[in-house]
């Protein structure tokens, strides 16, 4: 392909792009396919000789798009949400044009300086002080290993780095039994190992208790480990609880805890000040994480991640050997050190371009329609008596059931359930997913697809009457 | 911004994109900027209101263009390449519209599949054999991670994911002193200690001494410690040497040891069949690694990890809570659970535009040119009396410096050089980037950008000798 044909193909898929929005409502939201259904079609070796753009065009037209399960559509309501949106987008062809590997300052100033530059931005923007300093992460995942690291080594002066766990000490971890698997995850990677991992009990509304997070804590001193962390969660995956992030904070100051704060889907909320009750105690919180990928229209991936700490974070993961060494030493910023990855993409631009083009104010009143019509929606729940609410809905993400006026035991709830969201989601018009909560099966109906507005909200609701129908 | 804008603005991009191309030997190579002139020009807040597409294109063109360094420069021969191409910009155009999220498979059938089917492609291209099971991941270093992770975990019965290193072995790991660092970087996160990271010494090629490796070994053994992994280099970073992996490969039988090999450069060069002399050996080998970012054409991140004992790498990994769980359960690939993080972009889509695009014959042809025009510029070297090679050229990396005929001192020697390369960086013809073999300060030439043609390597030899003019 010569730098014509590039230009040509490029204008093709401009159209093809905007044309894939104009149309995305004609689609299903979840893919029909069954599996094994695509990997069928597909050849088992790779071509040996060059295959024309428009060949490969066709394939992914007619084999790959049929497979696509489509996060962008209005229906989405599953999950979270990994929107992108028009800007970012447009920022995205521009990052890969530029091709450029952002490991350290030299390799690519300008991302540097974005970066650090968009960070500040997005800090203030959700009202984070400002002895905070933000990176661009790829997914919450690596931001709470990352952080969980971090713990380790400034609690053992980094000494676990050098000697591993050859003078053992048992550190204990925090969070509650709601808190996302990726907590779980990285006390496995680090070597805490998962018996360690406290999972606090939570009250009626699936916060953590901190009665019982104390309680758990006062026992393992006194059983000789050492509390090393808690993770809060500001917005779980199941329900979107809040922990109670200032009794935390006091909890974690009193006994020198670190204090990580996992607000993923639920940070982009604290866009809007009134939002901002649920970090108060944010003063002694040492890492905070949160995913513009999720709620904040910029393009998986992009996770914003706050230290308090810079220097043992960098302290944790740097490594200096001379054929990365440049001239500008660490008198900059060298973003290799920040993380698991040495190598880093310029993800700034992206959030640049989103934050620039949507403004704090447009932001801000997306997300604040994303919490009315989700807090319409509950309503209509509340009232219906066909349905009932299982958890309340603090941000935009309502969890319910259907729940028959004639009784039912749990299992057969349960059942019911399992059976309607798969319903639900055959019609092809939205898309939603499950969790248990208090062992009961629970639609989950996130608000908050970029291209989703109200009509998509009552339409979703008509969905799931006219379904129930057939649960009757 | 709405549909019809996103449309324009598409097309004004296309056009942006390959101009760039058409006009990129006109920028320099390596940014001209100093520290700080780019944040100081950006707002330390973010805008309230939304602004006009075009106010932020131009702020793109005068303020973030000017602090690009171009690595898709033909005059690029810097680290190692990190690659794209036509095809693969167009698959990211597609990828950030689709934006879907790939954790599972349900919520991305066509990424899942298309995923299997391409690594398989990959697999066979590069000679492996066929219990090689492939997953992408974003880079060689979460890779050399999630290797030492599952050798952890398999090694300890996934005793240590349960209950960390309470029963502490003193597990250690081998890897030369000229392998990356993200070994140890690696080593530290899985909590094994750097001390425990045996750096075996390397050969006047500068690849591992079985010999030394087989005595660490032993010394280990009687010592008390569980040798439980070796890192061999394919193409270290420093000077493309390679490890003897045939006689490493046996001593790991002979003890047990999980293999991994690192190459994640050299590996493209295995689409060479007379090139698999590398890997002889490989039938002893854990899990592999080669980055289709680097020389294969394919944007970055796209690490392409190969793993005989797919079981290991799940069971290292999986945690299934309840929001996650789809009707499909494991009948499916659900790669969420092959790595560190939890959710997953859609690259499997550009490695599939790139391989057929070019056919596996022009990926051939691409590589064989750039072995061969780095094998030229290494004989220009070796004739000049100007110059020395440091380390054979195995690949497509040339190690040299500039010795005068004039005595000098090694510590003369290394000054010269390293204002010798900074001047040749400052033509912004073409950039290269150094290390350090012997002790002696090293340029590195690599041969591989995609845009690169012979006339580039002609005209940075003549760059290189009249740089040297101002030194002589």
């Amino acid at each position: 392909m010569d730098l014509n044909e590039f230009r040509k193909h490029g204008h093709e898929l401009v159209d093809w792009m905007a044309d894939y929005f104009e149309g995305i409502e004609n689609l299903p939201v979840r893919s029909t396919v069954n599996p094994g259904e695509i990997i069928k079609q597909l050849p088992a070796d790779a071509p040996d000789e060059a295959e024309p753009f428009e060949v490969i065009m066709n394939d992914f037209n007619n084999i790959i798009m049929p497979g696509i399960t489509h996060w962008q559509h209005p229906g989405w309501h599953g999950y979270f949400t990994a929107n992108n949106s028009y800007p970012s987008i447009l920022a995205e062809m521009l990052t890969s044009t530029l091709g450029a590997q952002c490991m350290s300052w030299l390799t690519s100033p300008a991302a540097t300086e974005l970066k650090e530059n968009v960070m500040q931005w997005t800090a203030k923007m959700i009202g984070l002080p400002d002895n905070f300093t933000g990176v661009i992460q790829d997914t919450a995942s690596t931001a709470t290993l990352v952080s969980l690291l971090t713990a380790r080594e400034k609690a053992t002066g980094m000494s676990t780095n050098a000697n591993g766990f050859y003078n053992f000490r048992p550190f204990t971890i925090y969070c509650s039994t709601e808190a996302h698997s990726s907590i779980e995850r990285a006390v496995k990677i680090a070597g805490f190992g998962k018996d360690y991992l406290r999972k606090i009990e939570v009250d009626e509304f699936f916060a953590m208790r901190t009665d019982k997070l104390r309680l758990a804590i006062e026992k393992d001193i006194r059983d000789g480990f050492e509390p090393l962390a808690v993770v809060a969660a500001i917005g779980t995956t199941g329900s979107t609880a809040i922990d109670p992030l200032d009794e935390i904070g006091e909890l974690c100051k009193k006994h020198n805890i670190w204090l990580h704060v996992d607000a993923a889907w639920a940070g982009t909320a604290l866009l809007l000040p009134r939002m901002r009750y649920m970090i108060k105690g944010i003063e002694n919180v040492d890492t905070f994480v949160f995913n513009p990928h999720k709620w904040m229209f910029t393009n998986f991936d992009c996770t914003a991640y706050f230290v308090k700490d810079k220097g043992a974070l960098i302290q944790t993961f740097e490594i200096l050997p001379e054929y990365l060494k440049t001239k500008e030493g660490n008198t900059v910023n060298n973003y290799r050190d920040w993380g698991i990855q040495l190598g880093r993409r310029f993800r700034a631009l992206k959030l640049w371009f989103v934050i620039r083009t949507f403004g704090v104010k447009g932001l801000q009143e997306k997300i604040q329609n994303h919490l009315t019509w989700a807090n319409e929606f509950a309503g209509w729940i509340e009232k219906s008596k066909n349905f009932e609410l299982l958890a309340p809905t603090p941000l935009a993400t309502v969890c319910f059931r259907l729940k028959p006026e004639t009784w039912l035991s749990e299992e057969a709830l349960n059942q019911l359930n399992a059976q309607f969201i798969e319903a639900i989601n055959l019609t092809g018009k939205i898309f939603l997913s499950h969790t248990k909560l208090n062992g009961k099966f629970t639609l989950r109906l996130v608000v908050g697809q970029t291209n989703t507005e109200h009509r998509h909200i009552e339409k979703a609701w008509q969905i799931i009457n006219d379904t129930a129908l057939m649960f009757a």
